[in-house]
């Protein structure tokens, strides 16, 4: 595989002030700036996933999935760990979970479709938590009416992902907190608002409902060891930004008789803007699940690339595939490796367009989106079969 | 009325260094020193019960109920207001609580009595609430299976009580926290960290838990809103420890449009020991509702008392029923006022000894943790018609 600098991260065609790229900041709230992954790890503590990590996956599943050989998921802790166990006979539950404070776009689902493979391949159950009463908590100008629509919707994407209904429970927050609150009251004892303010940035005007929210996230590491009435490994696939709760649930998981949760970390999808993840908040740069084809058009027409202000230029000194959104997008979604591989170095030599570019992910999201759409309009009928409702045999 | 300096507060006769009785620390969770409690007044910024307060009891209740005019409850916020809205035809809900941190003395059930009596007059709706998450989170060394023992040993103290089954509800928090905690993260959102520490002495060491507790313990105040399904009044009779959590609540209610919950306050019951509360914690100088009479008779025994070191001392010097706890406890409880006031007198001349005191709590309080316990004895086969289901029309 040809290496290539991150999405967000490599700017050398950038005229930026020297040593800025180093300014970014991810907390489970807000990712600003540009991140630099590998010095995440660092900073997180975490483990990049190691060669011998994927010669386990593909011991077992018998290949390698996209996203860890495009290193879209590329840090860790105890995954090595967790796939032992389960070499070992051990099965592990899978735990992810959506912040519904907006809708659904391509860059929550990808870590959803690896959690649906990885619930494929190793016959997991899996936890879905939507923390409703997080984004109620931590943002004073969102009503609980319009927490409650995108909860709603949310739900909606999440089981036109595919997930095996048999095997997947949906959880939210402020519906289900009876089965959380007995789990997160033991694990808040054991932490110190000391330890909260260094690992989250809580200050004297965070509300105390901000600062007494991590235990709810993390009583979901533990929820499977309560069904199964015995210590259950936990594998979770999210974003490397929520690492901060796994990080103190971690803290507390041994004193409480819990194994500690291991994780799967990913980057984030770039928006079709010019930097940054692609978000909610910036709705012209996502692809929403309920886009219409006229509408991703439109989005991917204006879409920023890598690209030279003219054919011409680009021609001449070709583009930087590595800061373009369109690139990442196809690399991650829509072309083979190989594709992308070869894609990289045509652009980088001029010999191609983003107009090209942006066709191919045109060609290749409209159809997805249309898909993902007509599983979508079906998924209100098993809402109630998804949902959890804490009898233990039904998950 | 003959007024007697109050109880924990008049140590004239004690030798004592100068102004050590300003020394008294009150939190909702630790009482410490002799309290002042006209101070407390000033420092919480409540209110005391006015004469026009009591005359507003009694042009609705034709009475004024001895425990308002010790003035054992002495203390309020707006009280005046709710007597006021109960006039004008508008039915106030009752909310109580208890931490159910080990068994049920006399000086818990005081307010309690206090409690039925009004919602008998008031023909009141009463919340009783257990917080058994907050006497785990406030309590390293408490286990859940030790609170949830005590819990349901209290809930059969609150039983015998005596409260109308058809308007009474008990709430555990742990059992019953899907009905609390949408309502608990609305006040949150509203109560800064700053607050918090400088209402309830929150510190870095304190566990996230603790501070995340009370939104849970203000929701009640706003749950009956939430049942009726429009502006309830509350009034909550309880000691003035816990005044603190009504501040907070006070302050975010009208910003969510409910009425701020209105308050009765309590001194507390003196131990039997020489000084402090009565206390499950110092368990030989507290009465038991599960005391039995041989226990009764010893622990009356060995109380402590305001009488002279012998029979001739006290014959000639007279003893101090202000700071005997035998005195108080005949005064709120077996006593009439004017019983009450006579020994007084009779014990300020040396007319009277500690052993005819002791006789006489013996013989008020055998019977009276006699009756209580026959009661108690039944209520195991009443707790589920007690318990709250948030289904609006049990209540």
């Amino acid at each position: 595989m040809v290496k290539h600098a991150d999405p967000q991260t490599d700017r050398s065609q950038e005229e930026e002030p020297e040593g800025n790229e180093d300014i970014f900041s991810v907390t489970p709230w807000e990712v600003e700036g540009h991140v630099d992954y590998d010095k995440l790890i660092d900073k997180f503590g975490t483990e990049a996933i190691s060669p011998s990590i994927l010669d386990s996956f593909r011991s077992i599943t018998g290949e390698i999935h996209p996203l860890l050989s495009l290193e879209y998921f590329y840090s860790h802790r105890d995954l090595d760990w967790i796939l032992e166990k389960y070499r070992n006979g051990e099965r592990f539950y899978l735990y992810t979970g959506r912040g519904p404070s907006g809708m659904v776009h391509m860059g929550h689902i990808m870590p959803w479709l690896f959690s649906k493979y990885l619930q494929e391949k190793f016959n997991s159950k899996l936890i879905f938590q939507l923390t409703d009463d997080e984004k109620f908590l931590f943002n004073q100008d969102l009503s609980k009416e319009r927490i409650d629509y995108f909860t709603h919707e949310n739900i909606l994407d999440i089981i036109a992902t595919g997930f095996d209904p048999k095997k997947t429970k949906i959880l939210v927050d402020s519906k289900h907190i009876q089965y959380l609150y007995p789990i997160a009251t033991e694990i808040a004892r054991h932490i110190t608002l000391s330890t909260a303010k260094a690992v989250f940035g809580f200050s004297n005007s965070s509300n105390i409902g901000m600062i007494g929210f991590p235990p709810i996230q993390a009583s979901t590491c533990f929820l499977p060891s309560v069904i199964e009435k015995e210590p259950t490994p936990v594998l979770i696939p999210a974003a490397i930004d929520q690492d901060p709760y796994w990080r103190v649930t971690r803290d507390v998981a041994t004193k409480l008789g819990y194994y500690k949760p291991a994780q799967i970390h990913s980057k984030f999808v770039p928006g079709l803007g010019i930097s940054g993840k692609m978000s909610s908040s910036k709705p012209d740069t996502a692809l929403f699940t309920t886009d219409s084809p006229e509408i991703i058009d439109k989005k991917i027409l204006s879409a920023f690339t890598g690209g030279q202000a003219t054919v011409e230029l680009q021609r001449k000194l070709g583009g930087n595939p590595s800061v373009c959104p369109v690139f990442w997008y196809l690399r991650y979604f829509f072309d083979t490796e190989g594709e992308s591989d070869e894609r990289f170095l045509k652009c980088k030599i001029g010999n191609l367009l983003c107009g090209e570019c942006k066709a191919d992910l045109t060609n290749g999201a409209k159809p997805f989106i249309a898909n993902f759409q007509k599983r979508r309009e079906k998924a209100e009928d098993s809402i109630k079969e998804f949902m959890y409702d804490n009898d233990s045999s039904s998950i």
